[in-house]
């Protein structure tokens, strides 16, 4: 048994499995081990900063022969910055959080896949309209960004696989073993789209303190939340929270995040308990999946390790 | 291929499907129709209401030849009405919510299999320690009420298998269809606990516009909060909120809960809006999945319809 799916159909891969394309972690090198491996890497272009984006477009390329992909928040990236990154070639460009009319059109101009990510049902029918090639449904399990309220994985991804067929959806949220990749083939997923799991590789671009902290930590101590991004100036939409592992600073602030945002003295002790080594530089995002993250793995191992893990979930031997 | 697992070993049934005690709706006849169906039927014990249980407990022993058995509220249910329930001679007793210390060894004095709900891992660490012959994992999807700020089904159900078996764990929130049962199953799960889904049939017992508005209803319109058990007298653990469908007086006091529960003007209020027709008596529990409710039905041909549809997903032909 193989798990085709009208996604690894679509472009042509092996595996149902997609980095997600994490601002900063996911860079070229683990993008092009993933799609080496017979995923999809997608490369996490974030905000779009350019000098980032020329050297791992330029990594992904070299490093693979594959299809591949670049990912972008769309609330923050410039039309020119998405046009940039079409000229390295990728085969999919992925659009997250926020109205993708603009560079949805833009993508789709260039003939290039477009993968719209969409975290609640006015989102998902959006991006059909917009005639995305795949949607991935975010639940709110996943580590990072996400909607607020949201809808938890299990139940966001059939009911968006009835809306969007033949659509293929991809699952999102709290996938971090083959376990959980079966569970998304079930529920009517072409496939699923993997975050923090791919942190805890040698690939990813990431602090190795935080790689420590999710390989140690409980999915019990995440929690989600705006004060972060308040904190650190970043105009992130305030109905996308980040699920990150707990933060003293967070722990002050939740529910009173409109004073912390006028509040310029606090935001200074944010930075200075940075400074003074209270807490990480970034935030650690990781998702509710982490107790089922235990070792550092080569990307391709991890691909293949997802795979072989959902065909032993799926074979019917074990439950007679 | 059949469904079978350690759960429907452990209790001689065909489908790894249980019916959540639900409080009120889960009588004795739809106990009956589920365990006749080839699942297991939980009645719903609550608080342990003596005059309601003596009915339906008679009802259910009188309705099945198979096993059957009955949930209680731990935080409530006095151990004389546990007694009482042992004394129909169920197959089952489930406790949910609350040390279960006390009442568990009682059930396990009785001989009877103790199945006990869990909705974090410290929970789950006491039911292993209390010796249950089978453990629930309940998400945050579920409707009703439900661990905060607890954990999603999807990252809960394989993180407490591994730290269970060989004790079966149940899946338990946001599973409303075949494909989520086959997810559970998937994910490690020896079944899954069915709640919401089984409302929309004949036989609950409960308000007609309360069903209508699940199979009218989506997951989106849905929340969880404690203001409704305030606002009802009901001594609720505040640490376990309910998820129900949108209410106007949840609106009002989200986040002032502590106000509320001082307020008793504002109770009045509660109660004058039933009156007044403004809300239904009772809050209308529902499951973050009740996108997937689309038709009443009778229990057993539910039954049947989930392991059909889970037997489908779980089928290597549709991915080839």
């Amino acid at each position: 048994m193989t798990l085709s799916t009208a996604f690894t159909e679509l472009f042509g891969i092996r595996h149902p499995v997609a980095l997600a394309p994490m601002g900063g972690p996911a860079g070229g090198a683990l993008a092009a081990a993933v799609s080496e491996a017979g995923g999809l890497g997608l490369v996490g272009g974030g905000r779009g900063d350019l000098g980032w984006l020329d050297r791992e477009l330029a990594i992904v390329r070299a490093g693979t022969t594959r299809s591949w992909g670049v990912g972008f928040l769309t609330w923050a990236a410039q039309p020119s910055v998405v046009e940039h990154a079409l000229s390295f070639g990728p085969t999919a460009v992925m659009l997250s959080f926020g109205d993708p009319a603009a560079l949805a059109r833009l993508v789709r101009r260039a003939g290039v896949a477009l993968i719209l990510q969409v975290t609640d049902l006015a989102e998902a029918r959006q991006a059909l309209d917009l005639g995305a090639d795949v949607i991935v449904a975010q639940g709110t399990a996943a580590g990072g960004h996400g909607g607020s309220p949201g809808l938890s994985t299990l139940t966001f991804v059939p009911v968006l696989a009835d809306l969007a067929a033949p659509v293929p959806v991809l699952a999102a949220g709290g996938i971090a073993d083959g376990r959980g990749l079966a569970a998304a083939l079930v529920l009517g997923a072409a496939g699923a789209l993997i975050g923090t799991r791919f942190l805890a590789t040698p690939e990813a671009l990431v602090d190795p303190a935080a790689v420590k902290a999710i390989i140690e930590g409980s999915g019990e101590q995440t929690e989600r939340s705006t004060v972060l991004d308040i904190a650190r100036g970043v105009p992130w939409p305030r109905r996308y929270p980040a699920r990150a592992l707990r933060h003293p600073f967070v722990s002050r602030w939740q529910g009173r995040e409109d004073t912390l945002a006028a509040d310029a003295d606090a935001r200074t002790a944010y930075a200075d308990g940075i400074e003074a080594g209270d807490w990480p530089a970034t935030p650690v995002w990781a998702s509710e999946a982490i107790d089922l993250i235990t070792d550092l793995r080569p990307a391709a191992d991890l691909v293949t390790d997802l795979v072989e893990q959902a065909e032993r979930a799926l074979r019917p031997a074990p439950r007679r």
